[in-house]
């Protein structure tokens, strides 16, 4: 295949995030489930109208690009519910490795490392663009389980503590956002959509 | 409301854009229609890959936030066949402004003229960037369709004169792409899947 051909093959592959299917739901369809294609897409828009409140460290393009293609291994390794327990959750990171070998693999060699790279930092959160973009990840279920009466927090007996942890990314990388989070958690727990053990 | 609970509900009304489906469909899962949010995600990240053909003057992070943004008015103005006839075109262009006034205008004022002058950028065509971007919104739906089996083009009866006008913004913005869409275009006229007038 030439360089072209490998290209297309990875953009037909991409479909199939479209029937990768989330905890979430779409209140505005019919509250069925939201797959993690059109979530990638919240996300990446959620990450360009929040820009202001990151440090000012922050590149939003590679914040933005990181968006884009943090949920392709879900091709092959499936959506995990972030508050599943642990060992789920450590045989889920080998699944996505190779995940992401095969699926950014499709690509021609300059581009599978630059994405599987990119992918990398944003699992290993190690720099702060990944930190914000985690942030962004971690940050849109609240606003729709907020949105929805509870939504998956309510349906899958989320605790207040898991809910805390869980967007912890927000504090250093937007405080102001972490104060808005911690808001919603404690109003939550109020509305009873959270565990307050 | 303060420019958080502002910038927020712009995000919550995002989700409606999952509620807006288009005439592809989704090949991987169970050959549903396709909506406007997963498409968005779909055609950003493509636009990425398919980088290294477009001219050397294009900015890719304008394009990649043109292609976030080029179809929430369609929120508001739902989904226009690409090929449905020209009145009913027309009647699409000032119902997307409308909506491009009261959705972009949910953000604080410098978000919302940032983003607004974004869209009508891309609507009008006239900076590099925008053609690049258009170019990706139309060439898409062709790499779909040839994934399956003329799927929009053969369920509307598109000839091969329309689907060749559609990918016109291909000849200068990434010529080679357009040699590509050209053979394509071709193949599926051989195939019986576009109308050869």
């Amino acid at each position: 295949m030439n360089k072209l051909e490998q290209q297309l093959a990875f953009i037909q592959e991409l479909d199939r995030l479209k029937a990768i299917y989330r905890k979430a739901k779409v209140k505005a369809d019919q509250n069925r489930y939201e797959n993690s294609a059109e979530h990638s897409w919240h996300i990446t828009l959620m990450a360009q109208v929040l820009q202001p409140y990151a440090a000012d460290t922050v590149n939003i393009g590679r914040v933005v690009s990181m968006l884009l293609l943090h949920d392709i291994v879900e091709i092959d390794a499936g959506d995990t519910f972030a508050f599943a327990d642990q060992a789920l959750l450590d045989a889920q990171e080998s699944k996505e490795l190779e995940a992401a070998n095969r699926i950014f693999g499709l690509l021609p060699q300059s581009q599978y490392i630059a994405f599987k790279t990119l992918w990398l930092e944003f699992e290993a959160a190690t720099s702060e663009d990944a930190r914000f973009a985690k942030a962004m990840d971690r940050m849109l279920p609240l606003v729709q389980n907020m949105q929805n009466n509870g939504g998956s927090w309510q349906e899958n007996n989320v605790k207040r503590s898991q809910a805390l942890a869980r967007n912890y990314y927000l504090k250093d990388a937007a405080p102001t956002l972490w104060q808005y989070a911690c808001e919603q958690i404690d109003l939550a727990t109020k509305n009873g959509w959270l565990i307050d053990e």
